[in-house]
């Protein structure tokens, strides 16, 4: 059986788009002579659509193209994801549904059994579980389908009586297919191969998964679709973070291990994944020029250097903005990257701006000593600057900010904190360090007098971060506990750390979410990073 | 049988705190004599908890704290609210219990059968639902509980086989407990009244509904427990927006009338709830004063007398920042609103800052024409210098944005979007209107001649809101028809608008979501308020 896997990029909410998108690939399948192309989860609006669903048309919308997409098809069969109406008596009004379409017919419809409802999911919130599983024939061949995290159901929150793998494989099918939309975080791409082999091998059935590829503003999805052949092995995989049509004979390949997973460290598919992401960023906002703050630090070096790679150095501009209490070096060890990068640079000092600031705060402040007010002023009136060429010339402004300082509040709301998307918010300190000496690994992209000065946010005479908080490893190794483990103080201490300053570290985590509730979309590339997928009360004793 | 109907402020996550508090009501409830005290859904933590639920050891404290109480707890019962494991095979890991206590003993346990996930709510991201009816027996009487949404079945989304209210009744009690975590919105007070008073009138059973009081940032709780007898009819209510605990007697009043509902009109409950959510913003977070930018306009003003009224005018601090651009009138408007309120105040011009912004900018702007960049220059110059002033002396800055223009993004990001909390960001501007009037029903607080100028943000010569928006009687029926009841643009156009203005209306709306995600946490007081109750993709070609 020759099958095209269509790992695509799926546009939210651009239903007829994603529908021609659909009938290209179809066309493109059909002359290539399959039998049938696949494509991924809720394929036809994008995933993932959020509160979208809950508009009625957006739901009809979305079967009208699977309707209009139905007559296309001829020659071959075709499984397109799309929400759909549960017309039980009882239930949530919709499912997460793929259908099959042959003879410009719905011949099938499979709908998703285990809806993750937990950090960026919320599938609960829309769908109905499946309950009733069957298959159906293409070409002699009986085929069973499942949806995404259907093959998960070893997770724990899918802790329910119903298995659709063992469902599925009760009815003897001689092939699986698993259409998705599982998104990147780091180890995902290891975590979701061994997953799905696994499920090839307890079921002795080869399993053609077809995954999303694209990025909706933070979240990335990465594709890497596969063919597993009944043994649990990995006869072909496509590509990461690229849009691609594959078509695989799966027949006679069935007993042939032809595993072509390329080369790919965690620190390779890192940068990967956030080059990818911010590329589709600036696609989907129809944006080609960046702007960011170049302060001389570790933080915007990495994201001027990421940005650089993907829209080209010449539309990434890098603005200085240097204060009293800027170090000569700041500037230029900020020029020297920009030199180093080929970037456009422009050196704006604020000081003229902050005496106007001060001068007509005067009256009210009189001659109270300098505080976090005057700090705050400084990285207020650069986002200022910022913002201003960025509504006057058309760019988009990145974020700088880094997961270590978000988390403990060392950040500046409206100030610091500003941009369009948060290139490197879901990044540790000593994450961002790394992904640094990677960009280094062949030459000095960035320089090490930025990579080896004690981080400051320069607000003050002789600021240093070391001045209110740990050294970054044990901060770090603290808040990886703390946000993505979700251990206690106690839990935490247990590995080696202080419970005076767990406890402060954690106090400062739960008392800045103020902060974050106002920050920027981040790009995810971890477990569980800040945003829509962290829930946590603005204001709360914890 | 005598109950204390316990109406409190659970605040999140303060274990230790709602348990000392419960602990005080238990004994207030002894001395006066009661065989039974009933505390709000989720009392031990608060509601919602949110991922707070997620980390194991919240939920442990919970349950230590509950078993901590049940040792004060001698002669009377008692109903608390909390989280528990569910210890069964399968499932998600957790419910949502009502434990009963009686001498010294957890004696029952129920948990919720319908996790309300829409909107605001996400209770399907955490908990299982309860499908085991039982009830248990106090002072010889047959008692059932029900917690919050069980009592609501009638809803869509609960569109299930398993009906609490059904398979309670089937088990006859004497007597039905809601425990509830409801919040207020429009309507809402009417709504739940009719809703509860319909079960009881259906299962013939009188009920006992203790509802939480309190806000949570966003959300607002508003009490208003009830006594219902058997004939659905109200015997007892407690006040809206108010801690308290009443003692009642089932028994002899089970058919009496003795409604107590205070008089009270929709808008006087909206102000009620503002004023209250916005008290219970700075209680939770240990601020006194605010401050916030008085532009001579009607949001500001609005604001300033909410504030005022919650706060007292000595702790309001307004701050006029006139530019070029602003009328005469604005100023001296502003002035005369806070002579009336008695507001301290203060006048910054913002000219020089503007100036040295421009100045700084020339470089780079060189002769490019005045545009939105130097309009939003203006708005985040204001935001800074309040936000300079909120960080030197410790003021809450108020934000000032309505739902209109939050709506289609007629605000400025880092500008007048700035503020710890949005007080009127869920009242469309006919409602500023109208609660404006409110205020001035008795005399002139707010001067009429803020409330009978025209709109405008005053950025550029001569700016009306009416240059770029279509009045806005027209403006929030399409919004809300959009927003809030989710209609399409067809079904828009059914009401009477014009296609193209529609369209152009629901385009902004969809495009300006990502200002909206950047936006403060807003006093919800609609059906469906911008937060995290409207959760939209960020980018989308909706």
């Amino acid at each position: 059986m020759k099958i095209a896997l269509c790992q695509l990029n799926f546009i939210i909410a651009d239903i007829q788009g994603n529908a021609n998108k659909i009938i290209k690939a179809i066309e493109e399948a059909q002359t290539n002579h399959c039998d049938l192309a696949i494509f991924s989860e809720l394929s036809i609006c994008g995933y993932p659509p959020d509160d979208l669903l809950d508009y009625p048309h957006f739901v009809d919308q979305c079967l009208f193209e699977v309707n209009k997409i139905a007559a296309h098809v001829k020659d071959l069969a075709v499984i397109i994801g799309s929400p759909s109406h549960n017309k039980n008596k009882f239930g949530r009004k919709l499912f997460n549904s793929a259908f099959v379409i042959q003879n410009g017919e719905i011949i099938h419809q499979t709908n998703k059994t285990l809806l993750p409802t937990y950090d960026i999911f919320n599938e609960a919130r829309y769908f109905e579980p499946n309950t009733n599983f069957e298959t159906f024939i293409i070409n002699g061949k009986k085929l069973a389908i499942s949806i995404c995290e259907d093959l998960w159901n070893e997770m724990e929150i899918f802790n329910y009586q119903l298995n659709p793998i063992e469902e599925l494989n009760k009815l003897s099918p001689d092939l699986i297919i698993n259409i998705s939309a599982s998104p990147y975080n780091k180890g995902k791409q290891e975590q979701r191969r061994k997953i799905i082999c696994n499920k090839a091998l307890i079921t002795k059935t080869p399993i053609v998964y077809v995954n999303q590829v694209g990025a909706h503003t933070d979240i990335i999805f990465d594709g890497c679709s596969m063919f597993i052949n009944g043994k649990g092995e990995i006869i072909h995989q496509l590509p990461a973070f690229e849009s691609c049509i594959k078509f695989i004979e799966t027949d006679i390949q069935n007993t042939e291990t032809n595993t072509s997973i390329p080369e790919n460290t965690e620190i390779n598919q890192l940068y990967q994944a956030i080059t990818f992401g911010l590329k589709n960023y600036f696609q989907s906002m129809g944006f080609k020029k960046a702007i960011l703050g170049s302060s001389g630090g570790i933080d915007s070096a990495l994201v001027q250097a990421i940005a650089s790679d993907v829209l080209g150095a010449e539309n990434v501009l890098a603005v200085m903005m240097p204060s009293k209490f800027s170090s000569q070096g700041s500037v230029s060890d900020a020029i020297q990257l920009s030199e180093n990068l080929g970037n456009p640079h422009q050196v704006i000092p604020i000081n003229d701006i902050f005496n106007a600031f001060e001068n007509s705060l005067q009256p009210i402040f009189n001659d109270l000593p300098f505080n976090i007010a005057e700090e705050n002023i400084q990285a207020r009136s650069r986002a200022v600057l910022l913002m201003a060429i960025s509504n006057k010339l058309g760019y988009i402004l990145l974020n700088t900010s880094n997961k270590s300082e978000m988390s403990v509040g060392y950040t500046t709301l409206y100030g610091d904190m500003c941009g369009s998307i948060s290139v490197i918010g879901d990044l540790y300190k000593t994450e961002v360090y790394q992904l640094a000496n990677y960009i280094n690994r062949n030459n000095e992209v960035i320089p090490e007098s930025i990579i080896n000065k004690a981080p400051s946010a320069e607000l003050r005479p002789d600021q240093k971060d070391s001045d209110s908080l740990p050294e970054y490893k044990i901060l770090d190794d603290i808040l990886e506990l703390y946000i993505e483990k979700q251990k206690s103080i106690e839990e935490i201490c247990h590995h080696g750390f202080e419970k005076i300053l767990v406890e402060k570290i954690i106090r400062l985590v739960n008392n800045n979410e103020f902060k974050r509730f106002q920050a920027p979309p981040i790009l995810r590339v971890s477990s569980k990073s800040f945003g829509r997928g962290r829930v946590i009360p603005l204001v709360s004793k914890w």
